[in-house]
């Protein structure tokens, strides 16, 4: 339990606290209805990854949920980057989370006239290298991914049983993690991430239209279009499209770049021997970070 | 803003609060992933009204998230007692609020170890004769519900934004609230209860299985089966249904059977003018909630 706070440092709406002391109102809507959005992104050498991007993402989700944010984006700024600070660390996680503040017990979103605000800063995890080497294993969930008419996966907010369930039905099956199809069959993303298919010189990742979080890695990878032959876009993706793929591989901000191993799914066991082209996707990422923290403005 | 904490007792893992200084852990799940299970009941002069039922319903709640409760059902009720009884209230209304606990920042439930429990009483909302009489206005939303093998409806969850949207888009559309269909545009519920559409001598309510959760009070009203020649059951409705009905109303556990004046769709509005049949069902079950308290054995 205690392991959970370790070096763990906290801002609430503004002041520091230790983690273990972090604590947030009951009425807080976060808490009583989930009714919050986050992002996370993480540090090297106390330059953050990709911040005006998680920025916008965020700004975004807010807009999605008809969430008003009555803090300055640029006071969220200092603050995220007083809590780094405080942290310590080089390299680091942050997650920001924004709630519609407390309010009375009711679901009526207008009640809410301010936010509160959450930043958690922890050392930034490290993924073994045998997962980067041999891959991640995966199940193809029977849990459907929430559509986007309903609650709107592209929203990132404090709604994650969808995930939660995903999750847990890979676990009790022995898999490390699982993605998902929406309720038309279609492939749309993993509980925490992204995922392509390599096929041939054709890297593919499910289009936005069907429901899924818009990463910025994947962004990231989209806007590199081409490394040689390569040629990375969007498509619809089916399961059967897995058992056609050459290799797979998924996205996040934490994990970057990462090979699929094996995918479970109800049509059977589809496993990856090589990574040839993955590794090559990893590399043009790992490039495209190097240049973008030589240059980042967002330093502490 | 301090009017959400008047006369209002917390009770958080056994230690009653004061409701300013009544807060959770940010590590909590139920804040970070919504990663909760509710339930909502009021007292009459001190005796709780249905209370077994909601406790099943929390425990089947717990099920359908595969969430484990390491706290006793009898400690539960003992709690709530005590929280009542702190709060000296002789109506109230109470929430009782389960997560999965303190967790490292990831999705995985099996890291769950323990529960944190939130128990709020506060004094039993009341709801203007008006709307008894005249009834509450609706509008049928645009938001699609949350389909059961994506989000199931019928766990009572930390995870209610789908129901945030719908009421969101129900009032800048100057509606009091709103219901919802399914992506199968099979009618399902109100964002926080039951509706149910008299057709002759048909009281229909929408069927478990099109999503949705099974109310106490829609399932106490379904017992009821006939009340003189009105026959109360599970329908397949769609939205003509609407148009076709002579009555609706809505069911819940802090409102009990009050009736729709008005609902307004995509294919326009349906008002309704005669409540009769409405009030013969209110009668049968405030007669039904009056025979249970005359026998309660739940009293503080």
């Amino acid at each position: 339990m205690k392991d959970i706070y370790s070096k763990t440092t906290v801002n609430i709406n503004g002041e520091i606290l230790d983690a273990e002391n972090a604590k947030i109102s009951i009425f807080d809507r976060g808490f009583l209805f989930g009714d919050s959005i986050y992002e996370v992104s993480y540090t090297t050498k106390r330059n953050i990854l990709f911040y005006e991007e998680h920025m916008d993402r965020l700004f975004n989700s807010a807009k999605l949920l008809n969430m008003n944010i009555f803090i300055d984006r640029d006071k969220l700024t200092q603050e995220i980057l007083k809590t780094l600070k405080a942290s310590n660390l080089d390299d680091g996680y942050f997650r920001l989370i924004i709630t519609r503040g407390e309010s009375e017990i009711s679901l009526n979103p207008n009640l809410s006239t301010h936010n509160n605000f959450v930043i958690m800063v922890k050392p930034r995890p490290s993924y073994s290298n045998e997962l980067y080497i041999k891959g991640i294993d995966l199940l193809l969930s029977n849990v459907i991914r929430n559509p986007k008419n309903a609650t709107d996966p592209n929203a990132k907010s404090g709604n994650y049983l969808n995930n939660v369930m995903a999750i847990a039905e890979a676990k009790k099956k022995g898999y490390s993690d699982a993605i998902m199809v929406n309720g038309n069959g279609q492939l749309t993303e993993g509980t925490t991430f992204n995922f392509w298919i390599i096929k041939g010189n054709q890297v593919l990742t499910p289009m936005s239209d069907n429901g899924l979080l818009m990463g910025i890695t994947r962004h990231k990878v989209l806007e590199l279009k081409n490394i040689d032959d390569l040629e990375m876009k969007e498509a619809e993706l089916f399961p059967k499209d897995i058992f056609e793929a050459d290799e797979m591989f998924i996205t996040s901000s934490t994990r970057g770049v990462m090979p699929i191993s094996k995918i479970l799914t109800n049509d059977g066991l589809k496993e990856f021997q090589s990574f040839e082209k993955t590794n090559r996707v990893a590399n043009a990422y790992g490039q495209l970070v190097e240049n973008y923290l030589a240059e980042s403005k967002y330093k502490y």
